[in-house]
């Protein structure tokens, strides 16, 4: 297992960075390498960088701002992005030193030094497991930002990369003096508008054979004070229904005109990222999005993705 | 930490038990029980016994039968249950030996072997760890047994009974070779009906100050194909919302004639089963229930309820 300590020991300055459009586990990890070397290393200066922040920035602090003198003066360390092109942050390039940690699939090669395990459910479980692994100070700060992490990747221990290994690194953060109840309730709560705004989305289900999905126009979100990008977060709400194999939101996009939807497509089991392909959208197999729609067109998709059942 | 396979080791026929309105805690501890009994000792005979099962009977095989003769001559395990009178199966009583498992603050202090950990958050914990301490065989079977009912308790690893321990005991089962997706998708999976009914819940709810609330009637939740018992499990439709204090889900239970309500109370922070005792009713302090109220009674209730924040 990487010795962080030892591989930071010659640098005043480290500088700490992870992939654009950052989620929990991107800036958990961050944050936990962040306080774990503060706390071991109280004589160095550390930064946390990188611009984009998404939904969950409100579990974290605030980035830092750094100058270009002091970046090149540091040791880069880049958490959870697999290819150089998305690290928030492109003047990690500018560092002496730089030590990528991962467990994204290979796509770049980078890195003075490269730690990846691809097994791992979440950035934030190799960085528990390598500071339990240290046997130094682990503060509750630290714990809290990897627990946070691991439960994102893993959906609350949920998905199938969640490993025996997964639990223990979430036994060791708990062990270090983690409420997970109140972890859960910041994770967990929702407000009173993403209630009624999700209740309207549940409302709104059309089935077609096992595919369920809502259409949702602007002037709807607006009504809850939602912007798009808020709005198009809430597939979740068709999830976990025993017949929606499939599942997809389609959320009206007013930066093309009025009437075009973007669909955020969901499966349980069939792959389903070709018929994305065919309408120019694209992604993981279980997980897509297709841009630019209309409601023909949606009707069109709806009738593919039901064929493939 | 008990020995159990030292306790039953004088006994050919073992009898296991564990508390009427069984949940998924009960219901994994005694099948959890079972299995590695059968896979330890394969010469003995092994019976689950108990009639009533609730809504997590469908995740377990059902109880067996026994005589009252073959009872005589057993070792008894009773598990997750604090106090006698809510043993199902109250034959447990002609056992030779009586052994008591749980979890729960002592009501009855019975057995003529009890172990006892109130700060397990689940029997399924203690029996987790008591199995990996044995070093015997855990089948894949005893783990999800143990493995759901340690979910159900700690709902997910959420409560402010979690602790490290909690997942230790977690991480082990899962080493049993367990499928924690499968396991997650067979749970949280409601049907369609539930998704449909749970909707009216959210599309009924009233908030008044914190406190959410909403009434259902027996026509309505009869429209989805749901009884009485079905329909008042639905209170987690309101949970997870930041604003929502504390609410109640009131249905209709129409064996006290029409214009009946039972109401399942939730609270975050503030105890409530004060108020749920002015009304006739009782539980825990965050979750309690009150029986037959009018729609004039749950007004002032409700009012009650807003007043305690």
């Amino acid at each position: 297992m990487l010795d962080i300590l030892n591989e930071v020991k010659d640098f005043e300055i480290i500088t700490i960075y992870r992939h654009t459009g950052a989620d929990a586990d991107a800036l958990g990890s961050q944050f936990g390498m962040k306080y774990f070397l503060e706390s071991n290393c109280p004589d160095k200066k550390i930064y946390a960088l990188g611009d984009d922040v998404g939904s969950a920035a409100d579990m974290f602090p605030t980035r830092d701002q750094l100058d270009d003198i002091s970046i090149a003066k540091s040791c880069a360390i880049i958490l959870d992005t697999g290819n150089t092109e998305r690290i928030d942050d492109q003047r990690y390039k500018m560092a002496k030193k730089v030590i990528k940690i991962d467990h994204h699939i290979e796509v770049d090669a980078y890195g003075d030094v490269s730690y990846v395990d691809t097994k791992a459910a979440a950035a934030c479980e190799i960085l528990a497991l390598m500071f339990e692994n240290s046997k130094k100070v682990v503060s509750t700060a630290c714990a809290r930002a990897l627990y946070i992490g691991l439960l994102a990747d893993s959906i609350n221990f949920t998905t199938t990369s969640t490993t025996a290994r997964t639990l223990q690194a979430a036994a060791y953060l708990v062990s270090c003096g983690l409420d997970v109840n109140k972890i859960s309730q910041e994770r967990m709560g929702m407000s009173e508008n993403d209630f009624f705004y999700i209740n309207e989305i549940r409302s709104s289900v059309t089935v077609d054979r096992h595919v369920a999905y809502a259409i949702m126009d602007a002037s709807t979100y607006e009504k809850y004070g939602l912007d798009y990008n808020l709005a198009k977060e809430k597939v979740f709400a068709m999830a976990n229904v025993k017949e929606f194999e499939i599942y997809c939101l389609f959320t009206e996009d007013k930066s093309y005109g009025e009437g075009y939807y973007n669909g955020s497509l969901r499966s349980k089991n069939v792959a389903i990222n070709e018929i994305a392909n065919d309408y120019g959208g694209g992604g993981h197999a279980n997980a897509c999005g297709v841009k630019k729609l209309t409601k023909e067109d949606i009707s069109r998709l709806v009738n593919d993705l039901a064929n493939l059942l």
